[in-house]
C-alpha cells in the first residue's frame, strides 16, 4: 500500500473506438486503492469509490454499491492520504481548479482532489450501458442522461493528469460527484459554486496497467482513431 | 519483484526543454530491475544495464560501469524474464522490428526485446555530457559522437512503447547496444543485418515515476515545447 501511487487500468484512448469490455474486476481495482473513479463494461454508469465503497450512478440516476465481480474497462484508484489544502466559499469550478494548481504548482504531476461541501447548480451525467457489439465512444455516449441539482451537499472526487498523458488519461481534471444522501451523482459536467473543504493528494507514480490479455485490445489499430479529439468532446 | 512491470523514471518529454538534472540514482533504478537503458545527468552518455550491471558508453566511445550514485534524468528498468521468440539470419533492423510485432501482436503493449548475435554495419551514438545551465535536447544532442563497426558480436536491448505513450516514452522501438567485448556500444542508430537469437518480455504495467520533488520539473511550462517533433528528430 503506497500512497504516492495512482493506479490506472486501461486508457481513455481504448474507449474511443469502443473497446468497452470490462477487463478488470472491482475486487482487483480495490486492491490498488480505497478511492477512485471509473466506468463499467459498455460504459455502464459512472463509478466513484469512497472509503473503499464502490458506488455506481446509472443512467436512471440511481446510486448503487456494485459487487466485487463488477467489471471495468477503465478506472483509477489509489489509497487515500489527502492533506488539507484550503477552504473555499462560493468558488466556481474554474476558480477551484485554478486555485488548487496555484497553491500546489502540480501542473506536471498526477494528483487527486477531494472536495466536501455544498455545491450549487450541479450538472452530472451517466451513460446507459450498451451491449455488444459495442459502438464507438462518441456513439455510446449519446445515450446518456444528465441530472441537475440546484443545491446539494456532497463529495467531488477528481484526478488531475499532466497534459503529456492526455489520451492515456484525461489531461487536466476529471471529476466525479456523489451527494451525501447517495441519491445523486455521476460524471461532473459543471457546477455553479462550491463552499467547503478542499484536500489534495500528490502522486509520484502512475501505475499504468493495460488489458494485455484482451484480444480486442491487443489487435486494435489505434492509428486511425482521433483519440484526443473525441475524448475532449465526450469528457 | 514483478516481471510484468516496466519501470520508467522521468519522461522523454522533459529532456526536450533541457530538464537534464539527474533525479534518480542508479542504486534506486536497479531496485526496479536488473536490465535497462537510460542517460546520465546532462545527457551523460548512453546507459545499458545487463544482468544487473550498468554500463555507460560515453562520448569518447569508452564503456564504463557506473557507480550507485550515478544520477539519471530518464531511464527504464525491469527484471529480466525473457522468452525465446525466434532466431534470425541476416535480418535487417526493420525486418527484426516487424517480425517481432508480427509474431507477438504486441503493438499496443509495452515490451522489451533482447537480441544476442552478430551485427553488421552498426552505427551508434553517445551524447557528450553538458553542464549547467542545460540547453534544450536539440542543442545538447548536437554534441554527440557517432561510432561505427563493420561487424560486431553483441547485445541489442530495446523497449517498445505503444504510440499512445509517445512523448512520455519513445513511441515504437528504442534500442541500445553493447558489444560483447565491452569496447563499443551506445544508442543504436542503425545496423545492416543481424544473425542471432531474439527474446522478448511483455509488460502489463508501466510504472511511470515522475521527478515530482524537482522544482525545475514542477515549474516548467511544457505547453510551449514541441515534444514529439524534437524527440523524433533526436531519437
Amino acid at each position: 500500500m503506497n500512497e504516492t501511487v495512482l493506479y490506472q487500468h486501461g486508457t481513455l484512448a481504448l474507449l474511443v473506438p469502443g473497446l468497452l469490455t470490462g477487463t478488470l474486476t472491482m475486487k482487483k481495482l480495490l486492491q490498488h486503492g480505497d478511492t477512485g473513479i471509473g466506468t463499467g463494461e459498455g460504459l455502464d454508469g459512472e463509478l466513484i469509490i469512497l472509503d473503499g465503497k464502490p458506488y455506481q450512478v446509472n443512467s436512471r440516476g440511481e446510486v448503487n454499491v456494485v459487487s466485487d465481480d463488477f467489471k471495468l474497462p477503465f478506472a483509477n484508484s489509489h489509497f487515500a492520504a489527502y492533506r488539507p489544502l484550503m477552504t473555499v466559499e462560493n468558488a466556481t469550478q474554474e476558480e477551484l481548479h485554478d486555485q488548487v494548481l496555484g497553491l500546489t504548482h502540480d501542473n506536471n504531476t498526477f494528483f487527486s482532489i477531494l472536495v466536501k461541501g455544498t455545491f450549487t447548480d450541479v450538472k452530472t451525467r451517466a451513460v446507459a450501458k450498451s451491449e455488444r457489439p459495442f459502438k464507438s465512444l462518441a456513439e455510446t455516449a449519446k445515450n446518456q442522461s444528465v441530472f441537475n441539482r440546484k443545491e446539494v451537499a456532497g463529495t467531488l472526487l477528481g484526478y488531475y493528469s499532466p497534459q503529456l498523458f492526455d489520451g492515456a488519461a484525461v489531461g487536466g481534471y476529471h471529476d466525479h460527484f456523489l451527494a451525501d444522501g447517495h441519491d445523486f451523482g455521476g460524471h461532473l459536467l459543471e457546477f455553479g459554486t462550491v463552499t467547503g473543504d478542499v484536500q489534495v493528494q500528490t502522486f509520484s507514480t502512475l501505475e499504468q496497467h493495460l488489458p494485455t490479455d484482451n484480444a480486442e485490445y491487443r489487435n486494435h489499430d489505434f492509428t486511425k482513431d482521433d483519440i484526443t479529439g473525441v475524448i475532449h468532446q465526450a469528457e
